[in-house]
């Protein structure tokens, strides 16, 4: 929880400079707004909220049999519990689109639920991170949520891989090869050109019933390597024919050049064969890969021209990324990047050694190490020190101050670092800036 | 939102400091857990989730009958939403023992969910802000959440009044005026006293049946005045024929002794009318009121000896309070209480000139001002001046930076404040000093 809430508070930050503000939304939305949305698997996974009063109230009799189960859920639930997002963000942009100054910046952190069979990785709630801008075409979004990205990773200390790519080059490539009307197709087989090669992603545009001709007029471009910058001109001598593809190679170029200006630390790749499944991006695809782990995909998102458009406002184009928390948790987890003090909450234990310690302590120690920010506590009750020293050992607690009558004189701590076991005697400023990580003198 | 973040982030840094740590519990609790313990409105409250498959598996034709209704839906829900924190919490840690570290000091801010029917000020889902400790009879612990309290309040710049009684106490004197079964209705009547005054009360415990000669009993008392010490010198000998009442004295007095020694900023009253409904409590209890607003606690708790025994874990005494976030939010708004930078997000946009300016700011300004944590934006268009001040102001940015061909060439910006229409040539560094709050030279 303690690790989760640092992912958390340290995307935040990050979103906050850059001038996002924080919306959330209520878990509970209209059933209508979420069917239909997610796929027929979706629908299936969605938690309905029982009607509350008389659930049954205005059902016949003949409604209540047990093969009317699906038509009767939606005649006895009006509400469900959110399934990602994106469809609640959207449905909120629509209803308060007279409110919102266009464009909006917004980031959104909370959890959605799933009736997924439980499973080890697999919550029925789990946590999403949302950030995205709405009602503006200008590419400096997208430039904007690649620097977000690349400042997040940055500070997690986690290296990372950008792949960018464009929906509309992807639809150029189609056209060209001629097969214009099987973007799916040629997508979901470019997807595999890590796993299989591109010797196996021609064998699977075949047996896909995509020609022999057009696999063959597709082969350069798979095979293309070099910076951005050579794809991109290589590209639009091959797409030349496609002006939905040279739109698209435009985008990029522009993109890849804002990219360069404002100089990131992480590697950012033209990737021709991202396509990322969803069908409501609509141009500039992202997706984020971890330098030194083989997890999949830890952050991802697009540009989509019409997501608001099934809720009644069309023509409002966004752009957005979502931050894989989970992942992100493993990663930090396995390549042992947590900060060490994120592990606990307290970070000093006083023990309780009686009546006249315990007044000392409230009066004259603790107040000091509160108002500096250290987390700290005075075991509650004067009981035996084995206990109070498991106490601190079973939570974490980093360091145990000892303070009885000879310290009460004297005007020290007696200091226990739990981890060495080491014992020092300091003062009360020695020991907040031993606790803060200053240089003690 | 915004505001609502300012009011947990200084509640939690508080709790943190204190050493507490966050959990936060799922969303769907079994219907088994939550039925009955709210009572049977609550029960009627409570949002119930379908059960996902087909929910009607295992129905007969014949249950299915409107008027079965309430016994259906615990047949085709399993799982209902948390109504309080206080129920999970206490399931939580049934279901942790093995694992939990007693004292256990746990916080906890979640939403909750009542199908009470929508009006203003009454929310569906709205979120409680819960403190504990549990597992220790110490007095210090109660001592702890006044400290938190009071420390709490003094940073939103509430004035409060800590009103405190002790079950007990209320116990003893039911005892000694003869109507010892009776503490409910006692209780009732007392907690009314700040409204109808010593008379009212009087009157009401004589139509509820208290004998006329205990209410005669009872006057001493209800017109107790003075400090905490002196209504305790009293009480003792009010009360000395009751075992219950002199522990009940004896708990104040001492917690009254700490409250002194760690010399509080809130007024913090002995206040024997206190009652506080909520069946659980046993010992301790508290309230807190707003100074200078008369709207109700704002805040509240106290301790019960056997929260977890309805699942199956008794003895293991804890105190805790919750924090009132939607009343707070009242108070700091209707006393104007909260920091200017809470109700926006970003504090500075860049205009967007064209596409030199725009690459000027992007590369050799906009990251200064990032890095140095203040929440800024370029506007991400080159469209109309008017309609990206207008953005501006309508978003609530305090300042506005014009950085033309002329403030290119400069090295400076003009920085225009949007609250007052004045305009200055500044450099980066005094803008950045400007926008923290510094001293300009």
């Amino acid at each position: 929880m303690a690790r989760r809430r640092y992912i958390f508070n340290t995307i935040e930050e990050i979103f906050r400079v850059y001038g996002y503000r924080p919306i959330e939304t209520p878990a509970m939305e209209n059933l209508d707004t979420l069917l239909g949305k997610y796929g027929e698997e979706g629908d299936k996974l969605l938690f309905k909220i029982l009607n509350s009063g008389n659930f049954m109230d205005g059902l016949k009799e003949g409604d209540l049999k047990s093969e009317n189960a699906p038509a009767l859920s939606s005649r006895i639930c009006e509400k469900g519990l959110r399934y990602d997002l994106t469809v609640p963000f959207a449905r909120y942009v629509v209803q308060h689109r007279n409110e919102i100054n266009f464009p909006f910046k917004r980031y959104q952190i909370q959890p959605v639920w799933r009736a997924d069979r439980p499973q080890k990785g697999r919550y029925r709630e789990f946590y999403q991170c949302d950030v995205d801008i709405i009602g503006s075409n200008s590419l400096l979004n997208e430039l904007e949520l690649v620097e977000i990205i690349d400042r997040v990773f940055r500070q997690f200390g986690i290296g990372i891989l950008v792949k960018i790519n464009h929906r509309r080059i992807l639809a150029g490539i189609a056209e060209i090869v001629g097969e214009q009307g099987r973007l799916t197709e040629i997508t979901t087989a470019l997807d595999k050109i890590e796993k299989i090669g591109v010797r196996g992603v021609t064998r699977e545009l075949e047996e896909r019933g995509i020609s022999k001709a057009s696999v063959e007029r597709l082969g350069p471009i798979l095979d293309l390597g070099g910076p951005p910058e050579e794809k991109l001109t290589t590209l639009s001598d091959v797409l030349a024919g496609s002006e939905t593809g040279i739109q698209g190679v435009r985008e990029m170029a522009r993109l890849f050049e804002y990219i360069r200006l404002v100089e990131l630390k992480s590697a950012v790749q033209l990737d021709l064969t991202l396509a990322r499944g969803l069908d409501y991006y609509t141009g500039t695809i992202i997706e984020v890969l971890a330098g030194d782990m083989q997890i999949g995909s830890i952050c991802g998102g697009g540009r989509y021209d019409d997501l608001t458009g099934i809720f009644g406002l069309s023509g409002v184009s966004g752009v957005g990324v979502s931050f894989g928390a989970d992942r992100i948790y493993d990663v930090l987890d396995q390549l042992k990047l947590f900060p060490q003090e994120v592990s606990t909450g307290t970070r000093l234990l006083f023990v309780n050694f009686g009546e006249a310690e315990q007044r000392y302590i409230l009066h004259r120690i603790l107040p000091y190490f509160r108002s500096s920010g250290i987390p700290s506590e005075l075991f509650p009750e004067p009981v035996k020190l084995q206990k109070q020293m498991s106490y601190a050992h079973k939570n974490g607690i980093p360091y145990v101050a000892l303070v009885g009558g000879d310290e009460m004189r004297a005007g020290t701590l007696k200091l226990r670092d739990m981890g060495t076991g080491q014992e020092k005697y300091l003062s009360k400023a020695e020991s907040i800036n031993l606790l803060l990580g200053r240089q003690v003198k």
